[in-house]
C-alpha cells in the first residue's frame, strides 16, 4: 500500500505493451501529471507530440490475463488556469451534407490547428469553465467545471499496440464524462503487469464529444490500483456511488450497446453479484439507463448503467 | 380553447392519413383513453388486435404542411393495476450468438404470447410497479411508477400510412422515458390537419425499452394542442421544465445521432432561440446530453437535450 | 392465362394497400407503361408529381397473406431515346466532410431541380447510353445500356402504405441492377390480391445508385403474375438464369446482409429447395456472393446470391 | 531486382513495426511461403500459435511515410493437398436470435476447436477443393480452386500494432477474394520500411468469409516489391487485369463503402489517372461495381471498383 510520487518524462501515443515506467504493487497509489491532448503541460509547454500522449504504462506487479485491474480515480485536477476545445460539431455527427456556416473568424491558437481551436479560462476556485476566445455570449457565461479523463486504460489483448485516438476491450479513448474523480474502473488484463496508461483529462465535456474535444487541459491525477486474480471480465466496467456501469466501444453505436449491456448481464450474474438471469433481465428491462461516450473518433462509446442501490435490495431480497 | 371529452371506438395499428375521430382547434384539449400495446383497455378486455393500437387520428383544423403541431402531454395516467412485460433482453441488443438461459418457468400470460410474458401490479398511490409473475425478488421489490407514452404521433408524409412498430419523422414508437406528463412535444405536420395518433402507454420503462415492452398498460389520457402556423421543423421537438430535447428516428444509433443533432442546430439558430452558429456549437460541444430511445423496434432513437436554462442565459448574455 | 393491355391513367407514390387498377390471374401477362421517376412519360411530359410514381396496383385474383407472389420481368424496354441522371455522388455514400468540387457550370434540366440533372441519350438499337449534357469526356463514350426496374412491390404488412423513396419486406425502391429482363421475382404476399406496383426505369446505373439516380426514363413493360398458395417467405427472391438471389433491405449494410443471408439459407434448406442445413452453410461458406442495390435511401439493400448450378449437382448429389 | 527466397522461422499475429525479417529494394522479388490461420505450415504441424500468423515483415529501403508501396502477388499456391474450414455461417451475419439446427455430428480436426472445423481436399491439377469431413452431398461435389489471401498490410500508422483479426487503412484481414494470384495491390506506407506482412492463404472462399474461413491452407507466394516516392493513398488499392479497385475497412458496412467511394473519386481525379471531377461522378454513378469483403471480423470490407478499360477511354476520349 505505498504510494508513489512519478514524475513522467516520456509519454505514448498507442496504448500497447510498451516498457513500464513504474513497477507497482496491488493497493498501491500513484501520483503523478498528464499532459494535455496535444502534449502540452502544466506550464503550456509542448513536451510530446499530439495525439492524446499517455503517461506510463504503470506495472501491476503479478497482474495477467484474466485478471480484472481496478482503477479509483482518486483525483483528476486540472493544473493549469485554461483549456483548449475544437468550435464545430464534427461532419460525422451530422446529416450527410449539412454543412454549418459560421460568422466569426477565430484566429488559430496554435501552430498545428487544422481547424480553429478556441482557449477556455478553467477556475478551480470557483468551479468554473469559460469561453476566452471571440466575444460571443458563451464568453459571458460560465459552464460547471466537472473533470474527466478522455482516454486510458490497459495493454490491450494479443499484445497490441493501439492508437490513443480510439478505443475496444482495453479501454481507451472513450470520452465518457462518467469517469471523473471518485469512479473506480474496472480493465480486462491481457498484458503480463496490466500496463496502465492514462492522460487526455477534460475540465468538462459535453456527451459525445461531438466537436472533437472536451475542455483539453493537462493534470495532476493520483490514482490507486486494485487487482483481482482470476476475474475475467470482457469490457471496462466501473462503479461510482450510485451506478454500476459497463462500457462498450464499437462501431455502430448499435454494436456498443451489445457489447455494453450482455457485459452488464454478465456481471449481474457474476458470482460478485449473484442475480439469477430472470432478475437480471427484468430489472435492465424496466430500470437500465445508457449514456454516450465518444461519437467522434474511429470507435464509438455507449454505457449501459444501473442503480447500486436496485441491485442491492435485489440481493437482500 | 374547447375541452373534448373522447371515447375511442375503434384504432389503428398505422399511423397515416386515416379518417379522424374528431375535429378539434388548437388549443382545445382532449380527455381520452388509450388501451395497451396488444390492444386490452382498462378492464382487461381486448377490444382491438395487438400491435401499439392508436387512439385517433385527431384532426387540427388548419394544420397543413410546413406547420408545427405542439402536443402538451397533460396528463397520463395508468387507467387499472396491472400490466405486463416481456422478460428477456432482445437478442439484437446482446452480442451476436449470446443466449441467456433461464431457469424459471413462466407460464404465458396471453394466449397470444409468443415468448412468456409476466404480469406487474401497478399502485398509483403508492407511485410503485411490482412484478407479480414468478416468485424471484423483483416480486419484493417495487421500482418506481414513471409513466409515459410509447408511440404517438402524426400523419407522415406524402400520405404514408406506418407500422406503430416503428418511428421517422412524424413520431411513432420512440419508446422515449421522456415522453411523460408535462413534457410539450412538437411535430412536423404533414398531413391535412396534422392527423394526431396517440397509444402505448408505459406504467415505467427502462431507456431502449430493450425487453420489447415497458410495463404495459391502459391509460387515461389528456392532452392540449397548439398550432404553429408556418414553422418548419424536421423531426420531433420536445420541452419539460429542464430540457430542450430534439428526437432522430433511424438505423443506426449512429443516424439517429446525426438526426437529433443537426435537429437541435437548427432549433438553437432557428429565430425562435436566436443563438448565433458559433454559440450553438461550443454549447453542445460542452454541454449536451443524449438519451436513448427504443433499440428494440425497427427504427432506433436518440434524443438530443441542452438545458433550457443555460441557453436562456445566453439568450440574456 | 390471359393477356392484359394496361395504360395507367393515375399513379402513386407510396406502395400500399390503394384501390386496384385491374384484377388479374395467376399466369396472366401485362403490358403497360411507366413514367420516370419525375413523372415523365414516353413524350416527355410530366403527367403526375414526382417521386417513383407506380403503375398499379394489380391485384391477383386469390392471393392473400402468407402466399408468394412471382413476377416474371418479360420485357423492360426504354420508350423515349432519352434519361436523366444526377451527377454527384451522394454525400451519405462519401467520408463525412468531404466535399467534392466540380468545375463545370451545369445548366438544371427541370424546373424543379434541386442539384443539376443531367440528360443522356439513349439508343436502343446500338445498345447504348451517352451522356449529352456539357461536352466532358462521358459525352463522347458510350456506356452499355441495360434496363432495369428501381422501384416495385407488393402492399406492405399490415395495411401499411410505404413512400416509393424506400423499401422493406414488400420490396420498393430497392434499384437492384440484377432486377433486368428475364429474372422473375418473388414477393410474399402481405395484402388480399398481392397488390403489385411497378415503376422507376433505369436504362442503366452503377452498383448502389450512388448519384441517387440510374438513367432514369419511361418503359414499356411486360410481365407475367404467378402465385405460389401458401409459400411463405420473408422477403423479396429471385432467380434468373444463373443466379437464386434473396434481398434484404434495411439499415445499415450489415443489416441488410443479416435478413439477405437468412432468407438465403431459408430458401436453401426449404422444401423447395430440399439441402440439408449443413451443406446450405458449407455453400454459402466458400461460394455466396453479395450485391449492392441502393446506398442512396432510407433503406439500402443487399443481395445474398448462389449459382443454381451448383445448387442443382448437390441436390443431385 | 534481385530475387531473394526467405524461409520464416518466426511469425506474427498483429501486423506492427516488428524487427524485419528481410531488407529488399524497390523492384525485388521476394518468394517464401506462408503457415495457414491456426499456425499450420505445408506438412500440417503446428509451429506457431493460431491467429493469422504472419510471414514478415518486410522492409523496403528508401520507404517512408507518404509514399505507396505496391506489391504484385505473382504466386499464390496452395503448397498442403487439405484445408479446413468453420461450417456454420456466423452469429452476426444472420438476424438477431435465428440459430441454425444441424443434424451431423461433425468431429473436431484440431484440438483447439471451439466450434467443429471440417477438412476439405485441395486438388492443384485438377483445380478443385471438396469437402472430406461427414458423408454429404458437399463430400461428392467438387468447387473451384481459386486462391487468394486473407491477410495482409503494411506496417499502421503511428507506430500502432494492430490484431492480424481486424483491418484498417494499413491493410489487415480483409478477406477480399479480388487479392489472388496475378493483382498488384497497392498499400500507404506509415513506417520506415513499409514493413510489408502476409498470410492466412486460402484455397477458396466466399464472399465476406461467412462461416469464419475460407478453405484455410499454407501457401507457397511470390510478390514483388514496388515503391512510389511521394505518392501518398488513403486506403489499400488494386489493380487486375479488369478492375481499378479501392477498399474500405471499418463497420458498419456503410462507412466501408463511404471509404472506398471516396479513395476511387480521389484515384480517378489525381495526377495518375487525370479525370475531371464531372466526369469521374458520372462514370462512379452509372457504372460503379462493389464487392464484399470480410463481414465476420471486427472491421468489415466493401470494395468499390470500376472497369479500367472505362477508365482509359475516356482519359483518350
Amino acid at each position: 500500500m505505498a504510494h508513489h510520487d512519478f514524475t513522467p518524462d516520456h509519454y505514448h501515443t498507442t496504448i500497447g505493451w510498451h516498457d513500464p515506467v513504474l513497477e507497482i504493487d496491488s493497493g498501491d497509489t500513484v501520483a503523478t501529471t498528464t499532459v494535455d491532448a496535444r502534449g502540452r503541460d502544466q506550464t503550456g509547454e509542448r513536451v510530446t507530440p499530439r495525439g492524446n500522449p499517455m503517461t506510463g504504462p504503470f506495472f501491476v506487479r503479478g497482474a495477467e490475463e484474466g485478471d480484472t485491474l481496478i482503477v479509483h480515480l482518486e483525483e483528476l485536477t486540472p493544473n493549469r488556469p485554461w483549456g483548449w476545445t475544437g468550435g464545430q460539431v464534427a461532419a460525422n455527427v451530422l446529416e450527410p451534407g449539412f454543412t454549418p456556416e459560421f460568422h466569426d473568424n477565430p484566429k488559430p491558437q496554435f501552430d498545428d490547428d487544422a481547424r480553429p481551436s478556441f482557449r477556455w479560462n478553467v477556475d478551480l476556485e470557483a468551479g468554473t469553465v469559460q469561453l476566452a476566445t471571440g466575444d460571443g455570449p458563451m464568453t459571458r457565461t460560465p459552464i460547471a467545471l466537472d473533470p474527466m479523463v478522455g482516454c486510458f486504460g490497459v495493454g490491450p489483448a494479443g499484445g497490441q499496440a493501439i492508437s490513443t485516438a480510439t478505443s475496444s476491450t482495453h479501454g481507451g479513448n472513450m470520452d465518457y464524462r462518467g469517469f471523473r474523480q471518485g469512479t473506480q474502473v474496472q480493465f480486462p488484463v491481457f498484458a503480463p503487469g496490466a500496463l496502465f496508461h492514462l492522460g487526455d483529462g477534460h475540465a468538462t465535456q459535453g456527451d459525445g464529444e461531438i466537436v472533437g474535444t472536451g475542455v483539453e487541459i493537462s493534470f495532476a491525477v493520483r490514482f490507486k490500483v486494485e487487482l483481482i486474480k482470476g476475474r475475467r471480465i470482457g469490457w471496462p466496467r466501473a462503479l461510482d456511488d450510485t451506478w454500476m456501469m459497463a462500457v462498450g466501444n464499437a462501431r455502430p453505436l448499435d454494436q456498443c450497446v451489445q457489447h455494453a449491456t450482455t457485459e452488464m448481464l454478465s456481471w449481474l450474474t457474476s458470482e460478485e453479484i449473484g442475480l439469477d438471469s430472470r432478475t437480471a433481465h427484468h430489472l435492465l428491462g424496466q430500470c437500465v439507463e445508457y449514456d454516450l461516450g465518444n461519437v467522434f473518433d474511429p470507435a464509438y462509446t455507449m454505457v449501459c448503467k444501473i442503480r447500486r442501490d436496485q441491485v442491492d435490495a435485489l440481493r437482500d431480497a
